[in-house]
């Protein structure tokens, strides 16, 4: 009675390229099963394979096999390493445990956030630019929020990207349908503009030699690089995007790492509200990595070319995609806004800002190329002529240290590794004394080429 | 040196329909800024304006204006009222407040969830039927699992849908670019397939007589008719999936409150694992509404027409546009599966079923044609000949009662209400008191047209 014929992905699928069939082989029994006749999304087609974060796992997993008794430090991914101060803990703590209460109990909350909570991320980080609560979005994190805006986009608008940059823009503008094919020769995709950063143009890009596009995603302080922009330069691409009527997604989710006078918000540059939109986190702020709470400001001034205001379509979006935050992270979020939560937050940031110190002065003393670490939690290192892969294959081998490889966050990451500030202390300054043994002395091929 | 003139929706929008001039002005200043050249996505544009709760809070809102004194009694959105078990509370009391030690903190969990959460939930609900831990993605709720799954599947797959149905289905098919216009006169969007159904048909569509689509979205137990399809009927349609090479996608949500023989998953049905992704809720089993938690199933054997695993772009789809659900949410999670804490959500299971029971037999005992209350904490009214917001508005009017006109749920909905049985006894039974007081001895014009 079943009309559909039993299909391998070697009888009727034939596109898939061997790396994929491969994998598929590996991971899931494939081949004796029966095919449906719906057609694979050709956006998740031209996705890349190799994500940047499951790899460097893999390369960790082999390089423990082959020292099982390797003591590895991980300076890869950006996780936070710091308990969360306790009076934020106990705020979750009491709200979780009130759930089993006649009084304490809640069932759904606004799809926008806890009005308390919006409030006071309005006042505590918004109150000189005059954001109001209304405009803010709570959500689940920033990179959930990178989505559901490339949903209210949609697949027709063109965007830009610094390069490097966060792997989750490219990846979603490319799972939305923005982007055209990967190119491999120049690991670029078509149609997603990559705007150029180094020490050569300090880490901000050329917009005289940049062509408009819708949107222009923009982190800063950086992911990966550790640059916090400018105020100069900040007004630079408000008015570059006000130019070109485009959008700037600003991505903040480091703001709390700076320390000099760059700004926290984009919202800090004359025009920005009627061409921003800025989404932020309390991961790296407060910790809260697992407990996943983050936020997005849309102005009531921007507008789609129409004259429709933005923010009534992303409150669609969030009313539709997305059904509000935990309440208990939104508790937890609360608390690590009043002032003494955001005081004990504050000496986390600045623990990790020393270790960041120090790994800055260890790359330094060394005669290598350094760059970022001061207004955020990263640190980026130049090993000019050689490819990261390599430098982050030798680094593990000679000092069992998890690096981030550049070239991972784009092409213009080729020549750098990502050293992420978060972790113990103790473990920092291990960090800093292999580092030290290996590049000391010429030792190190990467510093001879 | 700005080149974009100042607009507003009357100079440079011109083609938004009245309404929305009217919503943008009202909730919005508009007409004093200037527009960025991007234009809005067609897919939020075709997106009807007003979404069912949103409206029915606005009703709620003018009845208390007109009526201050009124108790109403909400019996509309389906929200849980109930506490939560102090087990299960305590555990993630106890999860939240160890954040703030060096043993007890975690920061980024697994995109996919807790390894341990998984295991559990493939052992409690799908042990029968041999579904894999690898195979279950813990989430933050069905609802936004929808649009995850309309990610990974894209814009150019055909959907059918129950009539009426859950609008999150529809919305987010327009959202991601599948439905053609709406159409005014039917109230149905171009491009899906709405399938019937009702008491004619025994509350499952006539699949003679349904079109093959990609993709088809199917609720059991039904959210809003509370019909939960038998073994026979789902047969059915595996079969019909099967024979067409299309993916059920079946919702699960209220799978706990089954008491017959009735499928709780769809993968009970043989040749199930081969046609259909599962995605329910930790919402209405565990009152988790506002603790956001859910869980989606994707069978290895599932395959794209091409012989790819859908499996693996759903996980590449939750790594890149999902970052995990709360560690502290699935702390919780884990601890309602132990054995104690299922007993303790089987005690408030029950209670809400015992809510449906007296909503019933109050509309039975007047005379009233009523559905669903068995396996499902939804009770649905036909009004024969009525338009379902009249009902709504009349019910309002003289019992200060919120329930939700079936018409939100799509035109099969136009002739009746929900009922939820969500909510405290005694209001329940005060409910039940005024409804009676309303339909007896004929006193509404509801029950003569």
């Amino acid at each position: 009675m079943y009309k559909l014929s039993a299909c391998s992905s070697m009888s009727c699928g034939i596109s898939l390229p061997p790396k994929m069939i491969l994998a598929s082989l590996r991971g899931h029994k494939q081949g004796n099963g029966r095919c449906t006749n719906v057609p694979r999304n050709v956006n998740l087609e031209k996705l890349q394979n190799n994500y940047l974060f499951p790899e460097i796992s893999k390369r960790e997993l082999q390089h423990l096999e082959k020292y099982p008794n390797a003591k590895v430090i991980s300076l890869g991914i950006g996780d936070t390493t710091e308990p969360i101060p306790e009076q934020i803990s106990l705020s979750m703590a009491n709200y979780a445990h009130a759930l089993s209460t006649a009084e304490g109990y809640r069932g759904y909350g606004a799809e926008q956030g806890n009005q308390v909570l919006r409030k006071a991320i309005a006042e505590t980080f918004y109150k000189d630019v005059a954001i109001k609560d209304t405009e803010v979005f709570v959500s689940d994190g920033a990179q959930c929020d990178i989505s559901r805006l490339q949903l209210l986009l949609g697949s027709k608008v063109t965007i830009a990207v610094q390069d490097p940059s966060f792997p989750a823009y490219i990846d979603s503008s490319v799972i939305i349908g923005q982007a055209g094919d990967f190119q491999d020769k120049t690991g670029k995709y078509q149609n997603i503009e990559y705007m150029q950063l180094g020490p050569q143009n300090n880490f901000f890009p050329d917009l005289t030699i940049t062509p408009r596009t819708d949107i222009i995603f923009f982190c800063s302080p950086n992911n990966p690089t550790g640059h916090a922009a400018t105020r100069k330069q900040l007004q630079q691409l408000v008015d570059f995007a006000r130019d070109n009527g485009s959008i700037i997604i600003f991505d903040s989710a480091y703001a709390t790492y700076v320390s000099d006078d760059s700004p926290k918000s984009i919202f800090e540059i004359p025009g920005a509200k009627e061409v921003a939109i800025e989404i932020s986190s309390f991961s790296k702020f407060a910790g809260f990595t697992g407990v996943r709470l983050g936020w997005t400001v849309v102005p009531e001034e921007l507008l789609f070319s129409g004259g429709f205001p933005v923010i009534h379509d992303f409150n669609r979006i969030v009313c539709t995609c997305f059904n509000g935050a935990s309440n208990i992270s939104q508790a937890g979020g609360l608390a690590c806004l009043s002032s003494e939560g955001f005081q004990a937050i504050r000496a986390v940031i600045d623990y990790y800002k020393e270790n960041a110190r120090i790994l800055v002065d260890t790359f330094a003393s060394l005669g290598l190329e350094v760059y970022g670490g001061v207004n955020a939690p990263y640190v980026w290192v130049h090993f000019p002529g050689s490819k990261s892969w390599n430098v982050f294959a030798e680094i593990l081998e000679k000092t069992h240290i998890i690096t981030v490889p550049g070239s991972g966050f784009g092409p213009g990451g080729a020549e750098y590794i990502r050293i992420s500030a978060f972790g113990r202390r103790e473990r920092i300054i291990e960090a800093s004394w292999r580092l030290e043994k290996l590049f000391s002395m010429g030792k190190s091929p990467l510093l001879t080429v």
